[in-house]
């Protein structure tokens, strides 16, 4: 017996068979759903995972049941898609129903953190915790909450939103959102251009000489790559940037930990693929803020599973 | 039979029998425990719970068990108290096995916020939820978070701590935690010195005459009375001060939506005594952050329960 997950990207979709033990048995990538209409999305869902199946020669009744990743909200337990920037046509839609009645099977939709959030919790960096927050940066900043050995939605499906925290109140940076000050705003690939803008003014306006990293020619054009690289290379602008993005970053872990005492948090999310320097001063700020108030270490650990927490998520969604 | 709790404050020390039903049956308070050390704070809980007792013509074997609310951080399920800065003399004692041993009764030892949580929870505000955030705001903030019907602890037993997130990293305002921005030195009986100050030094910096409220010599003396009573006489100095208190609730409480997704947050804690522009303002900022991203109604209101909340509390702790 298999588990189906899908990944259901705003350009990728894959589906995956997995076992029982966790192994991707057989998985199915295409990028041709995301210009059709919502019956369009269900059938390329539908034959990515015919065609997994007939790879293991086996059939849709070896399916046990399918988990959805789904990039926006989505109503939790009824598995209708709320909003998402990536798939327009999926607004206010009855993903699951539809989808189950497409390939008559069980199905369960949840959003991308907390399908990741599973992933990590089951097969990844969260293995044998009791209570673990999982918190993803990259483009936005999101993540998902394990409480007793269980993902924990809240009322309506939307908790573990920790890039919506508010942590600079009085700042004037803005989040997609229309707040000021959310984590998100000030640390993600979405906040990388105010944030690049921000540090070199800091840097002009204390008289201190900088220089971009080689390949940007225009501060405007800072994207993660060359900060990286920058970062490698000791140029003091990158530098500066990934420290504030790490300062951040620790703030919202050490928020994390004053409400929810976790025994440990997992990252994910491109942000990761950071210098080594990002990881630190996530580190160092946590414990800087935390002080005498823990009384049992928070492990902080990177994620495990990668490109493939989504569709390994996905997989335990049914049985969460 | 009963469920006995016992609210062990820095200068009252409460206990009470409480039927199942949630009826307070026998009251015994004193004031003589806070000077003694821990021996004598023991016998002080023993000697109150056998007055209670032999006001209801009963006897120990009629308690059930024994709930405490303790004012500081507790070790969960251990009942070791770890800080507290109105006791000194429990700090790092076993008070749940101390207490135990000198009633022969089984005994529960958690610390106030969540004493309190447990109580809304049960007898007052709380009552039918499934998810549920209790947050207080008196001399600091604290809070308790109920999770599909159950207190929920964390992984030490210090979850619920909101006060202490940080919503204005960047401000140079200091909580006696000694970091910056935290929830309760913007907002509380603690932060209403700094707040005062800052206040008025807005209003001189803006051009804006100001007057102190009746009653008030020096900007250093102005308490929460004073306040409540400014407020209600249009003072604007008063008026401001309140706004911004709401305000950073207002955030708080927006924070722990996006963390937690809850169905409900109640307020209690002393500043619920200021005037109603308080709990607007809150109820206002709140709705303003989370605009488009609240899908169902999240339901603030205020406590119930006032001074009963720990001794009603406490009871329930036995069972939760």
């Amino acid at each position: 017996m298999y588990y189906a997950g899908i990944d259901l990207g705003g350009t990728k979709l894959s589906a995956g068979l997995v076992t029982e033990t966790g192994e991707v048995a057989a998985e199915v990538v295409t990028y041709d759903h995301c210009t059709g209409d919502e019956q369009e999305i269900i059938n390329c869902m539908v034959r990515n995972i015919d065609k997994a199946l007939s790879r293991v020669h086996a059939g849709r009744s070896d399916i046990r049941g399918v988990g959805v990743l789904f990039p926006g909200h989505v109503r939790w337990p009824e598995g209708i898609t709320l909003t998402t920037s990536n798939l327009p046509t999926l607004r206010n839609y009855p993903l699951k129903d539809a989808l189950s009645a497409a390939l008559n099977l069980p199905v369960v939709v949840d959003n991308d953190a907390n399908v990741q959030t599973l992933g990590e919790y089951k097969y990844g960096a969260g293995r044998g915790c009791r209570h673990m927050v999982f918190l993803t940066v990259s483009t936005g900043v999101g993540g998902g909450i394990i409480i007793d050995g269980h993902l924990y939605r809240g009322a309506t499906g939307t908790a573990g939103e920790f890039g919506h925290m508010i942590v600079e109140a009085s700042s004037s940076v803005t989040c997609p959102c229309g707040n000021h000050g959310c984590l998100m705003a000030m640390v993600s690939g979405l906040a990388l251009r105010q944030t690049a803008k921000r540090t070199s003014d800091q840097f002009v306006h204390e008289g201190k000489p900088f220089e971009l990293p080689s390949g940007c020619l225009d501060i405007d054009d800072l994207d993660g790559h060359m900060l990286s690289k920058g970062a490698m290379e000791s140029n003091e602008l990158c530098q500066s940037i990934i420290k504030e993005f790490g300062t951040y970053i620790g703030i919202g872990i050490y928020n994390v930990f004053q409400v929810l005492n976790p025994e440990r948090v997992v990252l994910g999310g491109g942000l990761m693929n950071l210098p080594d320097l990002f990881f630190k001063t996530v580190q160092s700020v946590f414990l800087d803020k935390a002080k005498a108030m823990m009384y049992d270490r928070l492990d902080i650990r990177r994620g495990e599973l990668g490109g493939q927490a989504g569709i390994l998520g996905a997989s335990v969604l049914f049985d969460a």
